[in-house]
């Protein structure tokens, strides 16, 4: 019993042809034009397996396979559908897409379960709209409330309340559709790696033992802007090259001083004035850390508060660090990865215990439910770019997968 | 005989209070509204002590004092009046109204030289319409051609033939205007140092023995974006972190490798995607070299491109470096220089003999006449900014010194 991976590639392409910029990537936001169409086609699939379908007030779409016993609670599995602008097919999409597929191989093959299936899509994933991510599994778990939706505003400035409401969204009601712990018996993300570990290592499948935390600070670096040409070596104070001092520190911090897997990332550098002849005055960047231990992002967060302070005294620089992003480090499921694990030993699939260095929806619900997470690789670790690529063969792997761990899960009466 | 600072002071207090950004510094640009009421006012000034005034074809005011052999070559002065946006008080203006203080006193005093007196108003020094800075002594040197002012355009599209016609000047005949051997003896100008060595060591002349020269190269560095979070650093092609070992690298080879007076930076630097959470794909950034002998600017630059090679090999990363700007040092007149240090020897002033790090108009008449410069201190170093700073008693200092070597020029028969 397996999938079919022309099903998935159709299904992939489907949807991935329903973009705002048509030959430079996908852009498919939550609650745009693109979204309804695609939300169109995939509840027409939906409803021709005879899945039960609810929407709730901030879009979540949990559809129900009930085979056997509709009260227990759900093996769910899901992801979301929205992208970033120019994004890629597979970021998301192939979560849902494997998913569905599981569906329909289990209702072929006739296989019935001590538990319902339930595949939920997740909404609002990617922050396009509002600058905020994972709105839709945050609202799922509880650690949204309503009244935030007024706060959220897109770049036109109309809040995601509006915006949902204006999408046809029961808005209000949210708050009563928080995910119920006897709802839930498990949940399986199957996401694409959005790193290169696993391409790099020639790996079809990776089992995701822990989702990184993050400390995000915004550093400032304040010197005395002047002449390029009449302001002597010896007279400087500049924010650059005390930045530049920082910045190939932190990584040899990351590299040497933490723990294996701490990664340390400058992706956001601003400089005032910008002039080529002029000596900057003053130089902003943002130091991104992560690491599945919380020991990890300390040891470079310590570094780096240390490092910016020894530079800015050496320099006369007036300095100042500030945390402006933070989330925490989240162990999946044990019992998840062992039931994925024992199915990839079963099937012989060559795999990798890893950790997620992406924050995922289904990790809002740790709190609530079993987490598990099964990655397919991305080819040269590209994600959130028209470049980003799986095999398909990949993917039919990881759909494999999922279905044989959602039918141990569920406690089969099928040999799988 | 001396100048009078209540006078140097009134006029650039008249002159400053013309501004297009009141509260917010001088910004005063060739060929606009402000311009033209500070040329007004200065004119009234010049035809108030009788000198005989040409403008020419791009703008350039040339007000000759003609006490005795109107045939001879004059011994000139002057700077620029035109201002960056958001400027200082002092930086062009200061030449100019103390050029016009020393013909006042000159008159006053009665004093007979061998040679005319040109104070001449630089136009377009600072770049603000075009973007091409010295615009004006580069077309009396005869570095620039008529057709060339259809090429330059401002920031509305206009050509400089044309915003120049529009002030009413004759722009057609400006190639007939060039500055010739014969028409001057020698220049002198005076202008704030726009750097911080007077200041710093307390001293209140510079006398300029050479000006710097300039190489400005635009290094391209692209790596591989990808996600913050789940690329490891191992697989890393991380364009900000080589940007940054280079731009490190650059300062202590400037400090260390190169000459006594070579200054290397960055100011500029632009990254792609610029997002917090991505490794970025491309980092570009400038860097300006310069040294008042080609020799220094040649160890930085062979050192940068070594670096960016090393760099970019070690890391994965593609690479261009371009030459993006380039100026030939200048070294001024042994015979002014000697003439003006000759008279603050006499006249018991502090002094130092140093290098202009800014390139000046003077520096583009050393073909054509015997050029010197003298320095007048900028407070803490700053310029181009409202927090440009010069004491008064220095610029009367400055004065007095300019006067003193204008008359030793013009072979005087007063003693000074």
């Amino acid at each position: 019993m397996e999938s079919c991976i022309e099903r998935i590639k159709n299904d992939i392409e489907n949807v991935t042809k329903i973009t705002a910029t048509p030959n430079m990537g996908c852009t498919r936001f939550s609650y745009g034009k693109e979204d309804k169409e695609v939300r169109e086609y995939l509840i027409k699939e939906m409803e021709d397996l005879g899945l039960f379908i609810k929407i709730d007030g901030v879009g979540n779409i949990r559809a129900k396979y009930i085979d056997n016993n509709e009260d227990k609670p759900s093996i769910m599995m899901g992801s979301h559908i929205d992208t970033v602008a120019n994004g890629g097919k597979f970021d998301g999409l192939t979560g849902v897409i494997t998913g569905l597929e599981v569906i329909r191989v289990m209702k072929e093959n006739n296989v019935k379960l001590d538990n319902p299936i339930e595949l939920i899509i997740f909404a609002e994933e990617e922050g396009s709209n509002f600058g905020t991510t994972m709105v839709g599994s945050k609202f799922l778990s509880g650690t949204y409330k309503l009244k935030y939706l007024n706060k959220l505003k897109n770049d036109d400035g109309v809040t995601a309340y509006q915006v949902m409401k204006d999408f046809g969204l029961d808005v209000d009601n949210v708050e009563n559709e928080v995910l119920k712990k006897e709802e839930s018996k498990a949940m399986v993300e199957l996401h694409i790696e959005q790193g290169g570990i696993l391409h790099s290592e020639n790996l079809p499948i990776g089992i995701v033992k822990a989702i990184v935390g993050m400390k995000t600070y915004k550093v400032s670096l304040e010197g005395v802007s002047n002449h390029a040409g009449s302001t002597p070596m010896y007279l400087r104070k500049d924010p650059m090259v005390g930045a530049a001092e920082i910045i190939t520190y932190m990584e040899k911090v990351a590299k040497e001083n933490a723990l294996k897997d701490t990664v340390a990332t400058v992706g956001k550098i601003h400089c005032q004035p910008n002039g080529s002849n002029v000596i900057p005055g003053q130089v902003e960047f943002n130091v991104d850390i992560r690491d599945v231990e919380i020991e990890g992002i300390e040891i470079v967060a310590k570094e780096l508060i240390d490092k910016t302070k020894e530079v800015a005294e050496k320099r006369g620089l007036k300095y100042s660090i500030d945390l402006v992003g933070e989330s925490d480090c989240v162990k999946l499921s044990p019992k998840v990865i062992s039931a994925i694990e024992e199915v990839a030993i079963e099937k012989k699939y060559a795999y990798k215990k890893m950790n997620s260095g992406a924050v995922h929806d289904s990790a809002m619900l740790t709190e609530i439910t079993d987490v598990g997470m099964i990655f397919v690789p991305s080819i040269d670790g590209l994600s959130h770019s028209p470049q980003e690529d799986t095999k398909f063969e990949d993917i039919k792997l990881g759909c494999d997968l999922l279905l044989g761990t959602v039918i141990k899960l569920g406690k089969s009466n099928l040999m799988i």
